[in-house]
């Protein structure tokens, strides 16, 4: 390296001083010297903007950093980093920062995934870089992976474990035979799931973080209303139990696959066929020997499918303050270096508009649990109804017996059934399911999970 | 992005057509535009340097691009990719593209672990990019995540399965029973072995990258001879066994890791302490939980703890020509969108000198194989002596009871004994090992092998 000029300053503004940020500001403190000689200039804290300047925090910080003027702050910085979460007034602060010619690091997921593609733009025509790999995954080296080593490569489909709450909830009743409520009190507990767990727990968060990674593998921009999101709240201790029995774990993943579907009819292509990108979220069987499978408790991990690097996974924390902190300096070194070095930084690429595919585009396998009558001739009229839709099925095990009850109306003995279907579009599922509700003979479709990975 | 000037062309040489070379050849041919779309301008291919002309490739590649004068094919190139293999004329090339201003990326670990640390300073001197991905752990982008997304972090140890060989040798002895002779023939009947695998199974290529891996961790510059290197011919069925009972699974790692040790007698800080860190290959002992124990097959992982992150786990297929191609390609387009938007290629950073630390200065867990006379009161002889050396023992198991053989000398049976220990040095270890082999009830010591993930 050119002799580093360690003279050079550059400073840094942090917005926000909150789980994540705190420990930026304690390892910018800390770290000084390292730092410093990892990007040849030091980074000086110049100022932490918050909302309540007295509010106590995690980490002892030096009472004359601390301001409300987030403004004036980002004004006189090189570097602005921002952790305050939220739409406002992040991202007025953000484009505040870019006009001003700084170097923006965030990890404001939500933020990115309603409006990351004009935040995008307007760095890239300011010439000012705008990372983001603390926004998705936590402390696990994801974005840039995606951006700079997989640049030469092409990504088909991406599968994340991307949400720490959901994960840890679902590896306990996995572990443990807990039903959804009691994994949900112990991640309370444990504090892996927060007081109001709704963003988790339905998906949401998931699906801000798929928009983002959707957007880097396929270079071009998902938002978060792009995305199917169905989270775990419908998941029963009986259908994880059935997983395990059949050989599978549920897990939720966010999913976003490149399809080629036939174009839609009166399209100029109609007869021909369309390439898009499905975003979703939803619960999914994996067989148990899938790499994912072994993502325990609140741990997260990306599982990326490309032309020709093939099957990679990334592995680590995927939230916690000082774990999303390693994420943000990471960003923060590599930005300064490029200050340091001169010339420009490095741009987002959107090279092609692939075109959002709905859920409906999807085809894959299915698992459906049914309450059946405990009578002959159940399972033909169940299989010949799959079949007049056009589901095939791979296998068919009944997993519960209930007796006949003495007391009761003379009705009979019901059974559980799981039946695994070869691959089907999302709309022939639709349609069975529909249909095999309004049979006499069953009870109730207790679940529908999709399988992957098989 | 700026709006790319996709009428710029950068050129690119390419060295080497073989397992890997076929592919990125092909890849660059195949997917110019793409490539031109993410880099910025157009890669082209204008020569494949080879020793033979009319040798049989892999790919179908236009004969007009061939030529035996590699020298004049790098001086006519803005991008060198040395995919040659061995030291020359390797390192003889790699020096005049550097000379000649243009941007290198190579694949070649053996040369990077014996020359890495003089091609770092020269590339840094002439302000060239020298990138190398592709010599570590194939398809995996691991090498970037360490130099960048770590760049604001402190890694602590990394543990890596760095060779596919070996990994498929051990996980098919542990799943099928196999002996190692019979492992290795199916390895190399399937192509995961080379007719002459020594320098997989002697654990030498494992070594050249976890020389790599170091360098990069620990911001210092390791070499070949800088690594302990056990390979895994020594490890038996019975080793498997034993551990694959006491919930273990033995891997080949590459463990690079930073220790504080007592410093030399007669040193300047003869009573304080030195911070170095001890890079060594040799089988090791997992618990069949920890994430490197799901790895299967050729697989590579590389698990990384850091002071911020925590742990990481970086999964992918290791070797290949296609998966390996995919490493190749992402530094080329990276270092080329460099080129493009103009400034001074990243550098390498060597920001500390830490000391290489040998294996003796390293305590870990150990678990040793003994071949016992099967007598009342060897197992206290056997305890005793571990005292006598300051080794703990953790847990000690009988996994093996020999008869009595009617027909002998009158020696009793035999027993094989595992024993666990707690955290010990390799001084007190050796000398333990020393005296139990003398010691008149030990017929003999099976196996010595370290426990690591406990």
């Amino acid at each position: 390296m050119p002799a580093p000029d360690e003279t050079k300053t550059l400073k840094v503004a942090l917005l926000g001083a909150g789980n994540v940020g705190a420990q930026v500001a304690r390892i910018l403190l800390e770290d000084a010297d390292a730092l410093a000689a990892r990007t040849g200039a030091r980074l000086e804290l110049v100022g932490i903007a918050v909302r309540n300047v007295h509010a106590p925090r995690d980490v002892e910080l030096p009472r004359e950093l601390f301001t409300t003027d987030a403004s004036a702050l980002v004004r006189r910085a090189d570097v602005v980093i921002e952790l305050m979460g939220g739409l406002e007034p992040a991202r007025t602060l953000i484009l505040e920062a870019i006009e001003h010619g700084a170097t923006v690091v965030t990890g404001n997921k939500a933020l990115l995934a309603v409006d990351g593609p004009s935040l995008y733009e307007k760095a890239d025509a300011a010439r000012v870089q705008l990372s983001y790999e603390a926004a998705v995954a936590g402390a696990i080296p994801i974005l840039r992976p995606i951006r700079d080593s997989l640049a030469g490569d092409k990504i088909t489909r991406v599968m994340g474990i991307v949400n720490g709450t959901t994960n840890f909830i679902l590896d306990q009743m996995d572990t443990t035979g807990a039903s959804f409520a009691d994994a949900l009190a112990e991640a309370t507990r444990l504090g892996y799931a927060e007081a109001d767990p709704t963003a988790d727990i339905e998906g949401h968060d998931a699906a801000a973080k798929g928009a983002i990674l959707a957007s880097l593998s396929f270079h071009t921009r998902f938002a978060l209303e792009d995305v199917d999101c169905q989270g775990i709240t419908a998941v029963t201790a009986g259908d994880i139990a059935a997983a395990k029995d059949a050989g599978f774990v549920i897990k939720l993943l966010a999913i976003a696959e490149k399809l080629t579907v036939p174009a839609a009819e009166g399209a100029d292509d109609a007869g021909g066929t369309t390439t898009g990108v499905s975003v979703r979220v939803h619960p999914t069987l994996l067989p148990r020997e899938h790499p994912l499978a072994a993502v325990h408790g609140a741990f997260n991990a990306v599982f990326i499918e490309a032309e020709s690097a093939g099957e990679l996974m990334f592995y680590g924390q995927g939230a916690g303050g000082t774990p999303t902190a390693s994420a943000v300096l990471g960003d923060v070194v590599s930005a300064a270096r490029r200050l340091v070095l001169g010339g420009p930084g490095r741009t987002e690429t959107t090279t092609g508009v692939l075109p959002v595919l709905g859920i409906d585009a999807v085809t894959t396998k299915y698992c459906i649990g049914l309450d059946a009558a405990d009578q002959p001739g159940v399972l033909a009229r169940i299989s010949a109804l799959f079949a007049e839709h056009g589901v095939s099925i791979e296998t068919m095990r009944q997993t519960v017996h209930r007796e006949r009850d003495a007391h009761d109306d003379g009705a009979g003995g019901s059974a559980e059934l799981r039946i695994v279907t070869h691959r089907a579009s999302e709309a022939s599922l639709a349609a069975t399911v529909e249909a095999i509700n309004g049979l006499d003979v069953i009870n109730s479709v207790t679940s529908v999970l999709r399988v992957e990975g098989v």
